[in-house]
Order: C-alpha cells, then sequence, then structure tokens
C-alpha cells in the first residue's frame, strides 16, 4: 500500500537530509504552518528560515528510523546526527494537500542544542 | 487495516496516561529497552521508574495527534499538559513481540524540564 502523503514527506526529507534545500521547499506549501518545540512558525519563508540553517549548518547525517503514512497525513522519525549533538533524533507530522505540505508537527529535543548554544556563548567570553 | 502493534501501543498509552500504571505495565516486556533522550534504560522495573513519576506527578493530560502501525511495530505522537510545560508533545516508536512492547524510541523535548528543574533548584535556595 502506497501513501501519496509518506512519498511527499520522504522526498522532502531525502532532499533536506542531502543539504538539498531548494529541491526540499518545492514540497512546502507557501502558506505551511510549522509547529515546532520553539513555538508556530506560518509560511514558506519563515520554514525556510528555520530548516535552513539547521540542514546547512548543524546536519552532519540523518538516519531515517520509522515512517508511516495515509492517504493525506505522514509520519517520519529518524536521528540526526549534528554537530551539536551526536544524537538528535526527531518525529514529524506532516498533512499534505495537492503534493506539498502544508503543517507540520516537529517534535526534537532542543536541551542538547541549547547546552552548545551556552557552551558558545562562555566560549565567545573568554 | 488493523495493526496488531499499534493495539498494544494504544492500550499501554490510554492506560498510563490515565494513570492506570499497573495496566500500562502489562503491555511492557520484562527485558524492554527504551531509548529515551537521556539514555538507554533496560529492563521493566527501570522502564517502570521513568514511566511512573512522570504518570504520577508531571502529567496533566495528554491528546493523541497521530497513530501508526504495522504488523510489528507503530509509532504514536501526542501532546502532554504537564506541571513543567504546558505542552510537552511525544513520539514513540515502539517494536512489539508477543503481546508486549519490547523496544521503544522515545522523543521528547527536555529543554522545559530542565528550565522547570532550574527553576525549583532556585526556589529551593531562597
Amino acid at each position: 500500500m502506497t501513501s501519496p502523503a509518506l512519498q511527499i514527506a520522504l522526498a522532502h526529507h531525502h532532499a533536506w537530509t542531502s543539504k538539498d534545500l531548494e529541491t526540499a521547499m518545492t514540497y512546502i506549501a507557501d502558506d505551511v504552518v510549522l509547529e515546532a518545540p520553539a513555538g508556530t512558525l506560518t509560511g514558506i519563508q519563515a520554514y525556510r528560515d528555520f530548516l535552513g540553517p539547521f540542514a546547512g549548518q548543524f546536519l552532519i547525517r540523518a538516519d531515517l528510523i520509522a515512517a508511516f503514512g495515509d492517504e493525506r497525513t505522514a509520519m517520519l522519525m529518524y536521528d540526526a546526527e549534528t554537530i551539536p549533538a551526536k544524537s538528535a533524533p526527531a518525529a514529524e507530522y506532516v498533512t499534505v494537500r495537492d503534493g506539498k505540505i502544508v503543517h507540520n508537527r516537529f517534535i526534537f529535543d532542543r536541551l542538547p542544542f541549547e547546552e552548545f548554544r551556552r557552551r558558545q556563548t562562555a566560549a565567545d567570553r573568554q
């Protein structure tokens, strides 16, 4: 059984985790809503501003752990090796409309990133 | 299509989020492995020690966001209202064997809990 929503979610995932942000963004709707740990972001530009630095600067590699989907929604879990955190697992639950992601509920552990930020700030002060 | 693994995952979820830890633990295998943000816990007692305080002391309510499963695995996403954090979403990817959860990859944002702990520590000092 093929899930159309999962196909879109995976195409987006494989593109950004390969650091191909341009292709990744073609799967994002203009009026996308991203519910991330720090709050809700609205619109494709905000989505790009969120994903771009993570994919471009922090991400080393990502490994897919699980992927499920139905007609309209899909859910991914993956582990990401990043510069701030050796293991930064995340989960996304996306809603797809007309081949684009219109909503993403995004979960990850902010703590290692916050600790990295604090170390950077402390290092800058020295 | 019914997923046997999802049925077990949901039965476990509904029990612990109703604060019925005894019923919840009947769905956990003795040799369960829990991969949580802080590290890997092994065995049913460690699982109980992890889940018990969260369900008993911190949890106010949980709302299921998404649930998928196949024969052997299932994935849940839910939001939890807790005493430390108004919104503490989490995702679990479980593997089921003989009607019990043998593995759980568990993702949540530790940051609000860490901030709560810091506030508590600061308050204790005053």
